[in-house]
């Protein structure tokens, strides 16, 4: 942006502060105001209390350029962001009438409401009303005494797409420069070691910028450049992705996406591929994790979770004398996993996890050992992961299940998978 | 409390106001806070830069009585909370021989460490030390101003385990009056039907208090008492938490468990029984949930993930043409789930879940339909729900997995299942 503009979000609620809900409202529009290179310099929370949201509103307009509140909008009389910012710049609340229109068709269409929700159609006067259509509490924006101010529900559900429908778009009419940013995201290279690789770079560019950030397990290098137009900020990130991706080589797994499995679904479309997993110390998770996305089930058959040795023999029909001679935790045993899920489903791959999860260990392997395997067309790889015995219960099945995907997008591109 | 401390919890890190991380941080420090009966006034999240950190110390010493900062205590040169506090305070930082060795037990145990990793040792003169055994930095409070400062680092590992350890304790210290908090667990009553019942009773209360909560897919009623210890405050307590649960009856599943797989798992292990899944819709997200729980192997035998109707057939051994006649999403396939599971692995209860999660449908049913199916002792209970076509597809998942859980609860405590 040509102008700077320093942003604070204000979430009200008193859920927030009892620590019943968390504030996912503020890491959203974060995420999408960091997208056009708006710069949020504070998030605040405060309950549903007039006075102290009155201070809090006041510290914004002090330090703050753009001030956006989510929450607090609705019926109740607990309800408060609207008077209290209305109030704060001197704007009377007026009535709008296609807002009380739709509360009048909610009303024929069979809804009770309260003469409390017709104080949702009051808005500061002279906003620019962001109808809400994902719920019915309308938001709005306005701009008084210099400063930026725009209002959103508080259910994420609500609130994330008015942002991203009416927020951003606002907000971008401010600039008439366009920030565009793509992230390169890593597995199998820490965030520091990526750091390490690209210091002086970073040190050295002004725009486009770089900034890597850890993720739980795993990284992305961020790449970000602002110029006239969007056409040209993605001329600008071309070569600067190209030679990132580069001298990244082998652990950049895709770019834009929000984790590895998402680009291992493309990558088996593509190749009209299947595949079918069998889990112990998972429980699940590599499947859960592989359906949380639409369209799974064209190339996702199913899996077996084998939680139990009885399981492992009586689902996957593994012999009990090779678990009982190697070990539920073992490279055999991983192998025999990927290999007879992938003949029991039919599918293309099979894959396997076997592993200590903690907190209890087996006596033999120490928590963190993970055995992952894959069976394609004849052969099948197994890796041997110790993560360390001091991760937590949950990092090790989430590492693991990145160990699974990861395997399984290095041989679709061709790449070395053990 | 006898008296009352306004709580500010300070958040620090630029990942936060790029929407890289959520701040889980503040809510959970705000949920543990709750239930000592410490008021969380504000959170305040600001990123790692010197002058702005030190505007949001000068503006939380203005309004709070306690000062609770999470992040900021690593060894680079981005982690400056210890030293902009110590300043505000006008505290000198000083080297703490026990963490300094610590330190140095890290490198005889073969880590590297980088000088800056010595910062880690200096801590406010005259602060109370909280060793970290989660991580590196250590934590600290200290009281100056009559303010109280207490800091944790950020990461949530280490974070969460500090302020239970150490955090609490040094707070419960402060007061001669104990809180005493439970949360009545529901499924199947929603919070506002919940509110109804209770609202009477709710207003004409004052200690004990009584609240409910609404959580994504059920709700809790929190009781509260404040006394001079915790035995007092428990036998407050105890008449309410009787009158609550009987009036509520059938619906609640538990007392201070999280979820309702928490309450399933000791009663499955009281009878010494186990249970295996048969998983469509739900994508392997029942067994996932069950086995987040160290100890659930004694119960938990595993399962079946049959996202595709050859996977049904294949694994389970479901008949094809039953799935033809029937459809996927029906009373019969989701029967026969449960029942095959069931014999396939050995389990005295087989459950089985098939449905629509969306976002696109069969053409048959409206996304939201899910059938759910319980086999045990011969008999098979089957729940039919509608959750809405408009409910997300995590909703749907989750919401169809807590009545898998509410089925077998159900029918353990010899309650009506369907």
């Amino acid at each position: 942006m040509n102008k700077t503009y320093d942003t604070e979000i204000l979430s009200v609620g008193t859920e927030l502060l009892l620590g019943h809900v968390t504030n996912t409202d503020a890491r959203d529009v974060s995420e999408m105001l960091s997208r056009i290179g708006v710069n949020v310099k504070y998030h605040t929370v405060v309950g549903d209390n007039p006075q102290r949201l009155r201070q809090c509103v006041e510290v914004a307009k002090s330090r703050a350029d753009i001030i956006i509140t989510t929450g607090g909008l609705g019926p109740t009389c607990d309800d408060l962001t609207k008077q209290i910012l209305a109030e704060a710049f001197g704007l009377p609340l007026v009535e709008v009438k296609a807002e009380m229109d739709t509360l009048y068709e909610y009303i024929k269409g069979g809804k009770e409401l309260t003469p409390n929700n017709f104080t949702q159609a009051l808005l500061p006067q002279g906003a620019t009303v962001f109808h809400n259509r994902w719920g019915t509490a309308p938001g709005c924006a306005f701009e008084k005494d210099g400063k930026i101010v725009l209002m959103f529900p508080g259910p994420p559900k609500e609130c994330d797409p008015m942002m991203e429908a009416y927020g951003i778009p606002y907000l971008k009419k401010l600039s008439d420069e366009q920030i565009v940013s793509h992230s390169v995201r890593i597995f199998g290279m820490g965030e520091s070691a990526v750091d390490d690789l690209f210091r002086e770079e970073m040190n050295a560019m002004t725009n486009p910028t770089m900034a890597p950030y850890a993720k739980e397990c795993d990284c992305l290098l961020q790449v970000t450049a602002k110029a006239r137009s969007e056409e040209e900020a993605e001329a600008m990130l071309r070569p600067v992705m190209e030679h990132v991706k580069e001298r990244l080589g082998e652990v950049v797994y895709g770019v834009d996406v929000e984790c590895i499995e998402e680009a291992v679904l493309p990558l088996l479309k593509e190749r009209g591929m299947t595949f079918a997993a069998a889990e112990s110390c998972t429980g699940g998770d590599v499947a859960r994790r592989f359906t949380d996305m639409p369209g799974a089930s064209a190339v996702f058959l199913g899996g077996a979770v084998t939680y139990t040795n009885g399981a492992k023999a009586r689902i996957l029909g593994i012999d009990p004398a090779l678990i009982e001679e190697k070990g539920a935790v073992s490279y055999e045993v991983a192998k025999a996993m990927a290999e007879r899920v992938r003949l029991l489903t039919g599918a293309d791959i099979g894959v396997g996890v076997t592993g200590l999860a903690g907190p209890d260990g087996d006596g033999v392997h120490e928590v963190g050992t993970v055995f992952i395997s894959m069976a394609v067309e004849g052969r099948t790889y197994v890796r041997e992961t110790h993560m360390g015995a001091w991760r937590t219960r949950s990092f090790v099945r989430r590492m693991a299940g990145n160990h699974v995907y990861d395997m399984m997008r290095r041989w679709l591109t061709g790449l070395k998978v053990e």
